[in-house]
């Protein structure tokens, strides 16, 4: 048999985002173009390249990677699995097996772990492999950019989805006068701050914010919620689904079916349910809780022009990171301007990235113990592609 | 001071819609074409007449009823109260006071009842009072009327976010491949059914459906996730939040913080927690759940174009009949063809509304414990708008 033609292999990894399929297709795009001979997708992120279970993407009909381009999810499949050490070295075996002289991890901080290790691993052995990460991930942690692809997307959907809880909630006071609105993040509170992008003022939705950052003072917290109920007659909390008490203990376990994924993270939700309860009994008000959960980073309807754009770019300029050599490293985003919104893409070395979460600076959470700073609206307003039209009320 | 001259009132009442700011709209636009003199809006549903918390809607900006056309939940602000006999006194006393000849409530199955009862308290004491309720609700529960405006909507909604939410779960399959999503409609299926619109085959999502109108076989339930799960390798089950078991206890009690509301519906929230653990403790597999919450009757993103207009046909439709002297009906539609949809508007005799309750029908229920069947999209496909793109997968 004739030595194959050098390959790309491309993989998604961790939880989903809208515009993570647009990254795949800036990469098959872009690596068609480059007229690199094949192009190879892992099903199911790593675990496909381990069970050499791929896909010829090339196969696929030129017509479907504009479409692709706007589906959400991952098309590829994904998946969450740490590697061992023999994991690794099988892997390295089928990319030399397969001559896959190029691999595309489009993932976030778990991922850009396991792309460093192969880095690492090729070179140990002398093979010439060009490793490059693409970020994704609705949680905005990784360190060595501005932003995450997938984040952008996520915030204009909990940004547009707090407006609409509030307003259902403002016009159901009597009733149901406090809402609870837990948001996904991990130990980052971006997504939980995204929240706040739509509040038109003091008195109006979201009046409470529990980012991960700050561990729950509960007895502070539902006085806070008491406070603002007899001041504004109605009360819109956002809350991360992982917010912890003083003690650093979860608040909800209710989800907790499986203690912990491959990475360790526990499953943690039912913070916003525990909250619920608590208001009920200790302050004797009727609360309700929405959890969109995985609905918050699949709206296709909410997706952020800018968003899909970059996440579809950032596939694209990896193939040329691979193309020219360098490897090791991942697409970062390095900020212009804020207004008129200006990035550049650049690479970041992926030891920078690999296992390191970026949360909320300080700088945004200098303004109260529930609130987040409006300095905050000038960083993530243009990631969600601008403001959050205000709807209009009676007089 | 001079006799004032006759008044419409208009009131919205329970759980808000994307569009019943529509019917609002429709009703104050009508009202204007119609030359009544005096339109007045009570804040709060009929706790704003009992309490005299009222607008002159005349001095609102006619350029804010379009905008309000579009805009979720009500603007006038909605409750929950049941009337007692002397509350319904006080109202009609408030309504002769200020010479309020037409009374147009915009709500469901409790407004029907409220409307009725103020109808016939006006006829008790000879009092020209015309009283028309504009149909609202996404629950879809009111008998005398193929559909109610709000159900479009929501509907359209979760039909969309199943497929999404369902997208997530395929491509996380390896990681989180059981999924639950938890569906408003109280003792009624039809929103919950409508998960099924975007159904693209047998395979994909969702593959369980469960409506408050089967009790729910726990055993049986558990036994057809773990076989889907065996046959597809992911399952995306919906779930009735007013889901109760063979004995007819409720699945969930997480969010029953005070107990029931003021028309003794119990505030149910939580079947799809339980059924979450229990799937993780009895199956040993990890699911988790997606609950909407009021964000399921909130996204105008989602919105049905047909409902919008419908919502706002119906609230106009509601003055003609109050200024032809109808009394104590509803506005109601009559469906002439699914396809091309054709709906007629007619007026519905009150009594045969008020605290009724249509559930889904058998013929929709006769394909399997945990489907609905396919003649449901020749009915609903057209409340939505037609139907759902499917999401392009990788060959």
């Amino acid at each position: 048999m004739a030595p194959a033609q050098p390959a790309l292999l491309v993989a998604q990894s961790g939880g989903p985002t809208p515009v993570m399929n647009a990254s795949l297709a800036g990469v098959v795009e872009q690596a068609n173009l480059s007229g690199i001979p094949r192009v190879l997708g892992a099903r199911y992120g790593i675990q496909g390249v381990l069970q050499r279970d791929l896909m010829d993407l090339k196969a696929q009909p030129p017509t479907l990677w504009p479409r692709l381009r706007r589906t959400p999810s991952a098309a590829l499949g994904s998946c969450r699995r740490k590697l061992s050490g023999e994991d690794r070295q099988a892997i390295l075996k089928t990319l030399i097996d397969l001559q896959v002289r190029y691999f595309l991890y489009i993932g976030g901080n778990d991922s850009a772990d396991t792309a460093l290790a192969l880095d690492r691993t090729a070179r140990e052995v002398g093979y010439d492999l060009q490793v490059v990460s693409i970020p994704k991930t609705i949680d905005n942690d990784l360190p060595g950019t501005d932003h995450c692809p997938g984040y952008g997307s996520a915030a204009r959907f909990i940004a547009q989805s707090t407006q609409d809880a509030g307003l259902d909630t403002e016009a159901m006071r009597l009733s149901d006068p406090i809402k609870l609105i837990e948001v996904m993040g991990r130990d980052a509170g971006w997504l939980v701050a995204a929240a706040t992008l739509g509040k038109p003022d003091e008195a109006h939705a979201p009046h409470l914010i529990c980012v991960p950052e700050r561990p729950l003072d509960i007895d502070a917290f539902l006085g806070a919620v008491e406070s603002t109920y007899r001041r504004y007659g109605f009360v819109v909390a956002v809350v991360a689904e992982t917010i912890r008490d003083l003690a650093g203990r979860p608040l909800g376990t209710a989800n907790e079916v499986l203690a912990a994924d491959a990475f360790g993270h526990p499953n943690l939700a039912g913070g916003a349910a525990t909250l619920t309860a608590l208001i009920g009994r200790r302050l004797g008000i009727r609360a309700r809780f929405d959890k969109p959960g995985t609905i918050q980073r699949m709206s296709m309807a909410l997706a952020s022009p800018v968003d899909l754009d970059e996440a579809y770019s950032a596939g694209a300029r990896a193939v040329l990171y691979a193309l020219e050599g360098r490897s090791g490293c991942m697409v970062g985003f390095t900020r212009l301007e804020d207004a008129p919104y200006n990035c550049e893409m650049n690479a970041v070395d992926l030891s920078l990235v690999a296992n390191q979460q970026r949360v909320l600076p300080a700088e945004y959470l200098d303004s109260g113990p529930f609130s987040i700073s409006p300095r905050f609206r000038d960083y993530a307003l243009p990631l969600i592609g601008g403001p959050i039209e205000a709807y209009p009320r009676l007089l």
